[in-house]
């Protein structure tokens, strides 16, 4: 069922969902297109050398011309590196409104990692399954507590804002994320790098997934300049 | 037909046209939603309640989630003013890469007007039939002049890019132009005010047209807010 | 000593400090200034209403020359508030880099607080001093033990970035922060509101302080203006 | 006199001029090492090494924390590219408050050009000194019968922001220009490249020359990094 695509899961608890979407690779070339008071019908190769053309010399306002929409469910400590995409809309699940979700996020075995290396060359190392499961619990354990707490404080009539702050940044929260694809693709250039987060980069690849489908041709060329944004 | 509706003259060559939309009114109430973890299907008195509250209390970032894309036929003046606003993206016809449009605006008689008073505060008051056709005609032919000499430096073999420089700024251009909501209200409250240029004041009334009937719960919270953008 | 005003201390552990500012009121007066192709160099009654003048009629580029640079240390949950103000830079420590910082933010009596009411018109009342005094405890027995479990994962060689999934939102961080002045002032009006959070309040009150020595004719015009930004 | 090389004449009439700025490398350093909780206070081979690795690794923020402000002279036709930066401040002189400046660009013999190939790969070749001079006197010629009737139509009694509309977008206009480092090393890496328009080559190469005495460690890094910004 291609409608699957859609929809896909990221670490223990979280998944990207595409809400909506407006354009498609025929609107960047009629955007930049726009430039000679031209249209195009259809998606034939001139057209595709002209998204080719705007990729590598970076003209990049034609693509800000598709704008996506996405649900995203996503661990706090992830969801603070997203938002420093500020070209992008958000609105977020409220902690201050709403009681917060009692799902928390536990690095799988192999994502049990050891860090060696300096800042911006860091080698990130699983610590064998042995450690990862004492180390899983260990989390489990500690998310619980503070969950048990939260629980305890709202029982007692404190605010739900103050009662949240001992919830630590594992815990899951959910967005509504608009976005233009030029500011979409720096966003995946820099989130799908081997040098970002591990788990920045499993979402950042979920998003991937779901809109080269919709983009095909902007997305084959954004490969062929190497993944980076126009 | 209501099709009608989408396109609007505006001036004497130029016009508004809705190219697609993401979104309308339910949309905004599930991004603002979102921050309960609840959604809506239907637009009720509680939905209209709630769009009322966030216009009111300015929680802008719901209306970022409707996306709007134009096309836009309007003179190089209004053009200077409508670029100012950052939070939009802009494809321009290129006086680089074409020939420019043969195409210029000249006021309608009842615009041929005056300025007193200061800055912030001029009135503006028509000049009488009588000049202003005198007025009329002499704009026609210095536009026309300028027009012939483009062309001629254009014969000449002259770069497109150095012939335009003698075109003035009541030649028209076309854009694409793609904008969020939230920005967009901003855009009509400001350049539909008394003190905005009456030729911009004209483009924002017809993009004003157009939307309100894409998303007529948040147009009619917006009048009622006194048109401030949330 | 005039001195002190430069940085103020907010909450248990944190504070406000002015880096460094651009520009002052002339130099909003002088870019408004610009469209007149006129120059001042004293700051008379003429200059005054100016500012009046552009702050009512919300003419709002030219508020925007004057740029001011903070370091502040905050918890991670007003920082999530903070970071939504997307026309501002920010550079923020790094959990992923180096070891978090051992400071954690517990409410003081009178802000251990209950909450009642609807969304967007809570009243938060506090609990009494004999309840506040046992939430207090528990609240810094929570954090505690998650520091400790922090420093024990940290201890078995565990990644810094995996690690601090169990740190709270209470946990102190610290940013650079550059901003302009007429974005400064939106954040001031939101954040100083009574529906903000009291914890985020009172930062906006320590930055609103520090600001209104550098710019105060702007920030007179500001009270005037019912601390709408312009 | 090392002042002179805040001030550059560019074209005919216009220049640039640096009015202000905010920070230099050891601002950038620090932002960055606000990371790390670390500050330097030396430009050592260290801190060399840091600019270099975030320019080469596109971590940009730091960069945003230097500022500049230019009061810049250009023609209006360079003035249309110019806007299109939009993470920057501007404040334009205005033809609606003010009367025009009687300047006007005339490209000078060997900027007199043809225009041949396609977009995206046009080049332009002077056309000879003959034809270059007759061309200029055209242009002059054209320009100055619509400055000649603009002042007929103020006579006249008719509005300013009506008798500019036949003014030619090689007039000059003056703005003051607020933008961070980091926006700024984009736009000299787009307007200063060979495929940009001759004209705003030579603006964006004025301001280079300017703002590289004011940052020279970031200025190498950014030539070593083949002028990509960060």
């Amino acid at each position: 069922m291609i409608q699957l695509a859609f929809r896909q899961n990221v670490l223990d608890h979280g998944w990207v969902e595409l809400h909506s979407v407006m354009g498609n690779d025929l609107t960047i070339v009629n955007a930049a297109r726009q430039s000679f008071g031209q249209t195009s019908t259809d998606m034939g190769e001139k057209e595709k050398g002209l998204i080719n053309f705007l990729m590598r010399e970076r003209h990049g306002t034609p693509f800000e011309m598709v704008v996506f929409t996405f649900n995203i469910k996503l661990p706090i400590f992830v969801m603070r590196e997203w938002v420093r995409h500020r070209i992008a809309s958000i609105n977020e699940y409220s902690g201050r409104y709403s009681k917060m979700i009692e799902d928390y996020y536990i690095p799988k075995d192999s994502k049990i990692r050891s860090q060696t290396g300096k800042p911006g060359a860091y080698r990130f190392e699983p610590v064998g399954t042995f450690k990862a499961k004492a180390v899983q619990k260990f989390m489990a354990a500690v998310s619980s507590v503070c969950w048990n707490s939260y629980e305890i404080l709202l029982k007692m009539g404190i605010a739900k804002e103050v009662a949240r702050m001992i919830l630590p940044v594992n815990f899951y929260t959910q967005i509504t994320w608009t976005i233009n694809l030029r500011s979409l693709l720096n966003f995946i250039n820099l989130r799908s790098a081997d040098t970002a987060m591990w788990e920045i980069q499993e979402y950042s690849r979920a998003v991937e997934w779901i809109i080269h489908q919709q983009i095909p041709v902007t997305y084959d060329s954004f490969l062929k300049n190497k993944r980076v944004a126009p």
